[in-house]
């Protein structure tokens, strides 16, 4: 008998059906037997009145997480999870569970430390919370594509093997490429930059690298990067227009085709503004002076506190979980930031602060070759590992200008989950290389 | 004045309109000069019937490829390519090109070394047949997702630095994770297999690394990878009737869609029958002994003389250009694929031929944890290394399977491009590292 999926089973009622998945739960309840079934749709309840009929499940004692065929009679029966339910059961085991799962992966509460998930992940990935997190994250991935694709944005896919580190020497992997160093791509930057030069708007959805030796709930050491670069910008502003639009559309597809997700995993999602207010970095620092009396004027970035204030600030005044805070200080910016006119102690950039915590960085780059060779200069950095990055700003490179977000860490950020490990399919850290 | 895309100049005849873009080409005939300028969206044709209009181009010597404004009155002309044209000129220079390109981009057939091409390949990719190369590419990837996507497919990421060689020690990059060994992987091979178990049906697009020493027209060191894993399959058959479907909707995808690109390369593509012939290997052999009089029966694998003549054979029986050859032998596929049911010295793998050279390669895999450990022993690997990812077979995998298609020598074969340095955007191969 063909298979049907267990969405499909709806459909179907008074008919004999074949489900395929993995048995999600097995109770045994005053002599009648209650199943789950789980496929890649949905899941089905399927209940069998004589033990004859769970008979291939009860004499090889064949657990939860066993893949299993069963046929039934659909019915309809409003008691079911989904109105429908499976009777007068033929039950075959496909592929049986050789031992019980590390975790529970039928109870509602996944009750585990983090070691216990992490090292176990190959199997804690099917608890339905992990389902739902990772489903979000899949949705994230195709809401920000989605979102580009309909802006005339090309995908890109750039080397993650490079001659030399993208921003600094440090915090860079090095591994031997037949012979001689190499790099893991801290970031995709100077290649969705040249290929402004060819495509004019470009987006990347890969995984960068950064050897930082940091242990704490918001690193990760390998992590999926949603890279985006336009040409022909006004300014940063052009870029935090567009970025308002990739998170909105974010949150509208989690809230359209992942409410299920949400719901389980009790998410109340933020609203984002048509408009999200801004402040520049200096009057920011003003602003925490008179609203705080704490002076970090003159300080070269936020702090975490001055964050925390500024997100209460916009919520306050603007009722937004969103704010930006432009003009970042020139020596805490990377080198091909674009200065800000007028003021060459500022740049034009960016931070978007999402209840309080930094959620985004971009902004406006330098587009001028002779810009490149003197900020290089003054920081310190050789031109010849570049030069063949460089090449592209002697051919014409307009205002242009990006942003960057870890994915994983937005995820975490906006359905608040305690740790970016918990975002992550099968996180890296510094101390993590399995599963 | 707001800017206006090229594409969009048709639905303003009589306006002034603003574009902005590079200046694709500069030609003064007879007193007018012509320009094209090319944005993200297209190109268009401005003329200046007088020298002062185009004063800033000539006095400040700005050469092709600078980035520049131009506002001009929008002509219906049916001699102009589109049909439209800027006339009575305002120009302005964004940002000058320093130097000339090191190959010209205007010129339509792009006259330059492999070597000069890829040297200096921030620029050089601005060249329409390299743009309309990499549109492809682009293209390839959302057509794949796409047809996954609609078939209930989720999207993985799953990690590049991992513990342990996935398919072998040899050929492999190894880099230093803080302090201790750590690799790049050669395939996501285990992790689609494992959220099998999580999603049933995966495919992920990414990276993947192999350290071959091969220096051929057909080897990268890095590539990029369109992975398909799904479970509760019949056989490998299952996984043939998707791979069909995935290659005929990227054909579809470009005729429909990148139908400039493929005339701009001169492209003729195949057409994907309903059904691709396929053929056992053991009867391949018995074929090529037939046709040919050469006896390659009891060989482990077939020879590219095989294959093409396999090809030949395709054409001339099925007027197709694909053919499926099936049941490989098993000494020469990865451990972990699936032995043919009764006949254990077979496998459930095919490889998809094009035109007489492979395309695809995929099957079956095991699911059962006791055959892992059983093939490993064969194939002399230890466990100990495995011993996470081997977890998930202990935990009710279904019958499954799918297959890996390498993005740029897919794109090589499908466009007939000679090298498959040219459809990578910046390769990686044995001695180069950049751009």
């Amino acid at each position: 008998m063909q298979r049907t999926h267990t969405t499909e089973i709806k459909a179907r009622i008074g008919q004999r059906v074949r489900v395929e998945g993995w048995l999600q739960s097995f109770r045994q309840m005053g002599g009648i037997n209650f199943l789950v079934i789980r496929d890649g749709w949905g899941q089905v309840q399927a209940v069998g009145e004589t033990e004859a009929e769970v008979a291939p499940l009860t004499e090889g004692r064949v657990g939860v997480e066993s893949a299993i065929a069963v046929e039934g009679l659909a019915v309809s029966e409003a008691q079911a999870p989904g109105g429908v339910e499976l009777h007068e059961l033929r039950i075959e085991v496909i592929s049986p569970a050789l031992e019980a799962p590390p975790v529970p992966l039928n109870k509602r509460k996944l009750g585990a430390s983090m070691a216990t998930l992490l090292d176990h992940a190959v199997v804690t990935n099917r608890h339905p919370a992990r389902r739902a997190i990772l489903r979000l994250f899949s949705g994230m991935l195709g809401s920000f594509r989605s979102t580009l694709l309909a802006r005339s944005f090309t995908e890109i896919q750039t080397p993650k093997i490079v001659a030399s580190a993208t921003e600094s020497g440090a915090n860079v992997f090095q591994l031997d490429y037949f012979g001689r160093p190499a790099y893991l791509a801290q970031s995709p930057q100077f290649y969705k930059q040249i290929m402004v030069g060819v495509f004019e708007r470009v987006f990347e959805i890969g995984p960068v690298f950064r050897a930082e030796p940091h242990d704490t709930t918001r690193h990760l050491n390998e992590y999926v990067s949603l890279d985006v670069e336009m040409g022909f910008i006004q300014d940063h502003f052009t870029v935090m227009d567009l970025l308002r639009d990739v998170i909105a559309d974010i949150m509208a597809t989690f809230t359209e085709q992942y409410s299920a997700e949400l719901e389980l995993l009790k998410v109340r999602l933020a609203t984002v503004p048509e408009q999200i207010p801004h402040i520049h970095f200096s009057d920011a620092q003003e602003l925490i002076f008179k609203l705080h009396k704490v002076d970090v004027r003159g300080e070269p970035d936020l702090s975490p506190q001055d964050e925390r204030w500024l997100g209460e600030w916009a919520l306050r005044e603007f009722g937004s979980d969103f704010v930006y805070v432009t003009g970042y200080p020139t020596r805490k910016r990377a080198f091909y930031t674009y200065p800000e006119p007028g003021r060459p102690e500022y740049t034009n950039s960016f931070d978007l602060i999402f209840r309080g915590t930094e959620l985004v960085s971009g902004g406006q780059r330098m587009h001028r070759y002779e810009d490149y060779v003197a900020a290089m200069e003054r920081a310190r950095l050789p031109l010849e590992p570049f030069e063949s990055y460089l090449e592209v700003f002697k051919y014409g490179m307009p205002p242009h200008g990006g942003f960057a977000i870890g994915s994983e860490r937005l995820l975490m950020q906006l359905i608040d989950a305690p740790n970016v490990r918990l975002t992550a399919t099968f996180p890296r850290d510094l101390t993590r290389l399995t599963p």
